[in-house]
């Protein structure tokens, strides 16, 4: 239906009919089930922050570009959160005291950024966030690739189809700082890394000149991003690498040069999860922050290392391998139908009596329907028994139980109504 | 902790730790058993939406007061959604066609008011609603209300500690037209008589000149609102209440002729909980709203019936009649201690084979942690079970199992491991 009346959705904000909600439902389970599997608890935060909370570290472009902004009634700027990662470093700061370390904590909510709406990108998303905090060690890095590998297991995903791209900034700035760039602009040259492979290779080298780098620092620069076997001279890389053989995902990962993130808060490891045929964006990403907490204003620097992976890539990717679940949304066991007006107190009691046995059960709503509209119904919606009270029924303390599916009926008293439902369903 | 660079939440959002989600995730699935008990399926919709949406119907107060408001590149007046059924009302506008009625559904999400934050009220809060959209007939308004009562017995909440006021507004439109009120004031006059709790006998009365009314209909309208029989002349309420005996939750139901809410949108029957002592205010209201589907610009009438139940109120009514649960948050079986770095391997694949097994496992991520700080991490997080993996243990593919509750040890082969942990827990 398209009317012209009809008030519209705001664009890039989406609506979850039941279909769609039980495919949120079911990613939801899955984060949650791998993300308990390893130790961590869930949390949430609030979707308005203040934009403070940003300006420090999160990079130009998200606050700048995609920051949804609001004044609240004192002209105070409020953004609605586009990632999760302040909110949590503000959090963990806030009862550095109280916690016990190391925190693991995972959350899976929305976030909102102002960008083109397109196929697989909306202005409202929902996020899975997993972080360790307190560990300036690599084994936390090993530790959130692993749970982020085991998610790919348990999606059925395979290492011919996804992998988890891994590089170390750390190792891009020793190598950038050969080049005789200064110090303070290596965060322009991060940003400028990042976007290697949006634009075309003379675009990358004009953008380099913007960011004040001379023609040979560019392709340098370029070249760096593609030495494929620089993860050596990072012993904290060959490390990595060596611990997830231990988780057993290593046929996921593999060293990137060039995966270098946007996130400006990002230290030390970063990564990135990708479709191997290259369809799609980056499925999620992370790294390590180990200033971030500090950075908010906690007392304390506590290091910290986590990623976030959207909700519609990873569909996408689901789809595109075949992989996208098949999920019933009905939940009604069976619908009790309505003979006629005077009976339906009849049907609402033989309900009453499933509910209380937690059998979910569904009345007709309209006494006056005729039982093929109800039948009909049950159809629809998927329901797999429905119940029968005529007047003989009813006079007899009967029940006619009849399978949808198979179409056969059989009559049985009531009082045995809970025990043949809970035998067959 | 109470840092003066700490960057501060937004006044009035809230912060969810693991203990606070645990809350939430519990209330959700208390929410969603008894609303798929009776048959109704989960949907989301966005937190964004256009001002528009809410100005035909939601009334004066929601909109110009309450509403977080924002605008979005081209100037278009947005905001955070205080309520959802007007989104519901579009959803359904939207897609009538393709839907089985009646659609029954249900969500549990935020909603986002501008007041002044107090003690059981926030600007960001979260709500269950639950709808049912199609019949005009009042099995539906009482179906809705049984699913209410329901939701009091799965919490352990009774009929002295709490109830649900019922009343109809055409009845109580029928009795103001009897005041000479015309009838293009009665919007004015419905939302006057919603104040009548809230402010003295004599405020009312100015307010009700204020209002366009005499002082003796002032009068005569706060006597309407206290005549407690008055039901007996609705056969439409006389019918609800007959239908909620059958559903076996009399005990809670109540006619109240006071009722009436503050949403413009409710036509007919209206009905909020109650805490019997008074101490909070409103725990969760509803009503019929015939003309909602319609004023968002549907192209058929629709009439639905449906409440919303905040989660902050009935949190705090919990805990004032002790059914607050008491919620473990630890969900980690066994915490894999390290011996010692060169054995961090030995422990990551015990855990590795634990959680292959659906035993949720952690393993300590500082190898150089002495044993004494890893068995007080697995305390204070209540972990129930260590394992300890020592040279000798590890050359003859042994582990030391630990009961932290009983502090009794046995060594046994790791292949045993999975078995044993599986049979303990």
């Amino acid at each position: 239906m398209s009317s012209s009346n009809l008030i519209q959705p705001v664009k890039g904000t989406r609506d979850f009919y039941p279909q769609d909600q039980a495919f949120q439902n079911w990613l939801y389970l899955k984060f949650k089930e791998v993300a308990e599997l390893f130790g961590f608890q869930e949390y949430e935060g609030p979707i308005i922050e203040s934009l403070d909370l940003y300006a420090a570290k999160s990079g130009e472009e998200l606050v700048k570009k995609q920051a949804f902004t609001l004044a609240d009634r004192s002209g105070n700027a409020l953004t609605l959160r586009p990632e999760m990662t302040p909110t949590l470093a503000r959090m963990v700061a806030q009862k550095a005291r109280e916690l016990t370390f190391p925190v693991k904590w995972f959350t899976f909510g929305r976030r909102f950024r102002y960008e083109k709406p397109q196929k697989g990108r909306a202005r409202e998303f929902f996020q899975w966030d997993v972080d360790i905090l307190g560990p300036e060690n690599l084994e936390a890095d090993a530790e959130v690739i692993a749970v982020a590998a085991t998610l790919y297991q348990k999606l059925g995903l395979t290492p011919t189809e996804v992998k988890i791209k891994i590089n170390d900034r750390k190792l891009l700035q020793d190598r950038f700082l050969t080049l005789e760039i200064p110090e303070e602009n290596l965060v322009r040259v991060f940003r400028l890394a990042d976007k290697k492979d949006k634009v075309t290779r003379e675009d990358f080298i004009e953008m380099g000149q913007e960011n004040g780098l001379s023609e040979d620092q560019t392709k340098a620069i370029l070249q760096i991003l593609e030495e494929k076997n620089a993860y050596l001279d990072s012993p904290w890389l060959v490390k990595i690498f060596d611990l997830l053989k231990k988780y057993g995902v290593s046929e996921y990962v593999e060293y990137d040069p060039g995966i270098v993130r946007g996130l400006e808060y990002y230290t030390r490891t970063v990564f990135e999860g990708w479709d191997v045929k290259g369809e799609f964006r980056a499925i999620w990403g992370g790294g390590r922050y180990d200033n971030l907490v500090a950075d908010v204003g906690g007392k304390q620097k506590i290091p910290g290392v986590g990623f976030a992976m959207g909700d519609m890539v990873i569909a996408g990717v689901l789809k595109a391998n075949n992989k996208y679940p098949t999920l019933l949304i009905n939940k009604t066991q069976v619908l009790v139908t309505v003979f006629s007006p005077e009976l339906y107190d009849k049907s609402l009691k033989i309900a009453n009596v499933l509910r209380e046995e937690n059998i979910n059960a569904e009345t007709f709503l309209d006494p006056t329907a005729k039982i093929d509209k109800q039948l009909k119904y049950a159809d629809k919606k998927g329901i797999p028994y429905v119940i029968i009270i005529g007047p003989v029924e009813a006079e007899q303390t009967l029940v006619v139980l009849k399978n949808l599916r198979t179409r056969e009926q059989i009559t049985i008293l009531q009082a045995d109504l809970v025990k043949k439902i809970k035998q067959t369903s």
